[in-house]
């Protein structure tokens, strides 16, 4: 079987094009993705008060739940662009529609890239233009289309999967960009999925909510929410079958299904983020609520003390332990247990006789488990990060406007 | 004038002494500080969920209201110690009160430095009794006591002011610590300070709510609150005249003296914070309540983001603009207007046409001003905090356990 794509889901093209917006000459820099006829679509976008254009006007273009396409460019988020900015979206989504017989009010449009300056409108029609003459069922045209959204990533980010649901094989895959900082600008994360799977707009809305909370709202590379967060799901029906209702079997199956690949999507924005040499999956359990599990476990996972002794390389409990201490999560330090890896390091109020060897080893590895048990309750939460490292400020430091 | 200092307040002896808890030759580690006769006490401490045995012991002790003597150890934290520690916190109050003729429940303990290991029970002692034997009411004793509290510290932190209530000349002094990482623990701050001011507990307690919430409360290195936070005030009453009474115009006098010399010690924390080479000073008005204020201003202050682009001297706008923007404090993004120093770089949802050197410059310097209105009310919070440098990350992630 052939490895599966953006566009392995059938009732798809997608096409990514260099059209001068990035300043390095050649840089891919505008995507399309196109759904043959009117597809099931949900999307989810950041809740930063400060928002881009595109993620103002994409708010509106989702309620319908049908989409025709979603045009992406990178290297300029068009975010802090005022009522120019409002109307250059309008006219990407225009362009957009025009170039593939589709109605403005069908197509996404997301930006990403440098905030504050002006979309580059001399050169995005030819740009569109060019992508809708270019638009492709490929392999190929999946990973051009992929391309066109990176900005400082390192890597390309992509995962499918599929499961018969119903009397359907139904594939979901997806596609993102993201956790490189993007200069001047902040983590800008971007997610594209397709599906073949037959799905009402309501019931994709469902499972794109929960596998985003699950997947994207548990990663974190330096807790700086950005302005342009986007994450959209295109059903086409193609599979067939009977259509996927919510409260059924085959509703759980699809949503489980959609989480994976949000879940290997999001793991991927984190390892790739800026500086990471190591991916920390900080697990906290026996809360209360999950609401309090996942304050603690953001608390680590957003300590950069905690991420430079990851980045160390050292089983430094007490910078973990201390962070949930002020996470406000509900507990009483004497029942707390913390284990890194699958190292006991601390109870009872205190460090144990761990073997240090053994946690120094787990953590010179490229995945690091921090994982906390408050002895509260029976709610868990999983939040991933990466290490911070000198390149990490480097990064963000150099960096002139 | 001499300059003023820690026993300039009538009433008060202090000494420091080396007694071999930090592991250099000859580094101070132990402080005594004893008042004549009982002085009218309040304290504040961590709200981190895991304490330190010496603050479940402090918390205890500072409900009569009444002290006599503050003894304090640098180089183990006496945290996540288990009932040993608190046995050991009690057996050093014990030792501190025999030596210096008063009774367990007058003597506040502190202790800072390296978290999970056993205080040196062995040593602390004999340095009990050499510091009880080198009490001085000299400039040199109070020297000796603020070194005698530093772990990572740089450089020794002190502040006093003087001003004339109802008929009295009042001194407020202090010392802390603080904001250097102590391995392989957390930012551990300390502050203590005297008054020969004639207050009553409960009004002393006022005051230094209020001055630690202005001061300690708004600075920030990195967001994480330590095992060990404490901030004590000793008042002996020496300087006479009528008692100063709440809600009358010398209590507010007294409070805004206590407000000035903490300011000055949380700024000079901050200062030394690891790796910082600015100051930043994230003022957010024009907020709904203060609430808000301190959340927008607190989410620029902790963002990795923004503390990055003040150590690159980088007038990042954005990077403040969005993390307000997540911050939870109500506001439209159109009214929204940030200044650096004081140059206006964006409002009306866009960036001003501003004078990029004159930005440059402003950061260039060692404090920079990062100035928001909300737009959206009256309430304002100011917090301080220092950049983010490759240092930093050194500092602690090349540490091991």
């Amino acid at each position: 079987m052939a490895e599966l794509n953006l566009l392995t889901p059938q009732g798809f093209q997608a096409a990514g094009v260099a059209c001068g917006i990035k300043t390095q000459a050649g840089a891919m820099d505008l995507g399309l993705l196109l759904a043959d006829t009117p597809a099931a679509a949900a999307a989810v976008f950041t809740t930063n008060k400060v928002v881009a254009a595109p993620v103002v006007l994409g708010r509106e273009t989702i309620q319908t739940g049908r989409l025709r396409a979603v045009v992406v460019n990178s290297g300029n988020a068009n975010a802090c662009t005022g009522e120019q900015g409002m109307a250059d979206a309008r006219t990407m989504a225009r362009l957009a529609a025009e170039a593939v017989g589709a109605s403005p009010g069908e197509v996404l449009v997301s930006s990403t890239g440098i905030i504050g300056r002006p979309l580059p409108m001399d050169r995005i029609p030819a740009g569109i233009a060019q992508a809708a003459g270019q638009l492709d069922r490929t392999p190929d045209a999946a990973e051009a289309f992929a391309r066109a959204i990176m900005t400082t990533d390192t890597a390309m980010k992509a995962s499918a999967a599929q499961a018969d649901i119903g009397s359907a094989r139904v594939t979901v895959a997806g596609v993102c960009k993201g956790a490189g900082m993007i200069s001047p600008a902040m983590a800008t994360m971007l997610a594209y999925l397709t599906t073949d799977a037959r799905i009402g707009p309501a019931a994709l809305r469902s499972a794109l909510r929960a596998a985003a909370d699950a997947s994207f709202n548990t990663i974190t590379v330096d807790g700086h929410t950005s302005t342009n967060d986007t994450a959209a799901v295109l059903a086409s029906g193609a599979a067939g079958g009977p259509e996927i209702a919510e409260d059924t079997a085959d509703f759980d199956r699809f949503a489980s299904l959609l989480a994976g690949v949000c879940a290997e999507l999001a793991r991927k924005i984190v390892a790739d983020g800026e500086g990471a040499t190591r991916v920390v999956e900080v697990r906290v359990e026996g809360a209360r609520t999950e609401a309090e599990a996942a304050l603690a476990a953001r608390a680590v996972a957003n300590s950069p003390l905690v991420k430079c002794a990851v980045h160390g390389g050292d089983p430094n409990w007490g910078r973990t332990v201390s962070a949930v201490g002020y996470s406000g999560a509900a507990f009483d330090a004497d029942k707390l247990r913390h284990w890194i890896g699958d190292e006991l390091v601390f109870a009872g109020g205190m460090p144990t006789r761990y073997d240090l060897a053994r946690c120094q080893e787990h953590m010179a590895g490229s995945r690091v488990l921090l994982r906390v048990d408050l002895g509260a309750g029976k709610a868990a939460y999983t939040c991933t990060t990466c290490d911070l490292s000198r390149d990490y400020v480097a990064i963000n430091a150099d960096y002139h406007t």
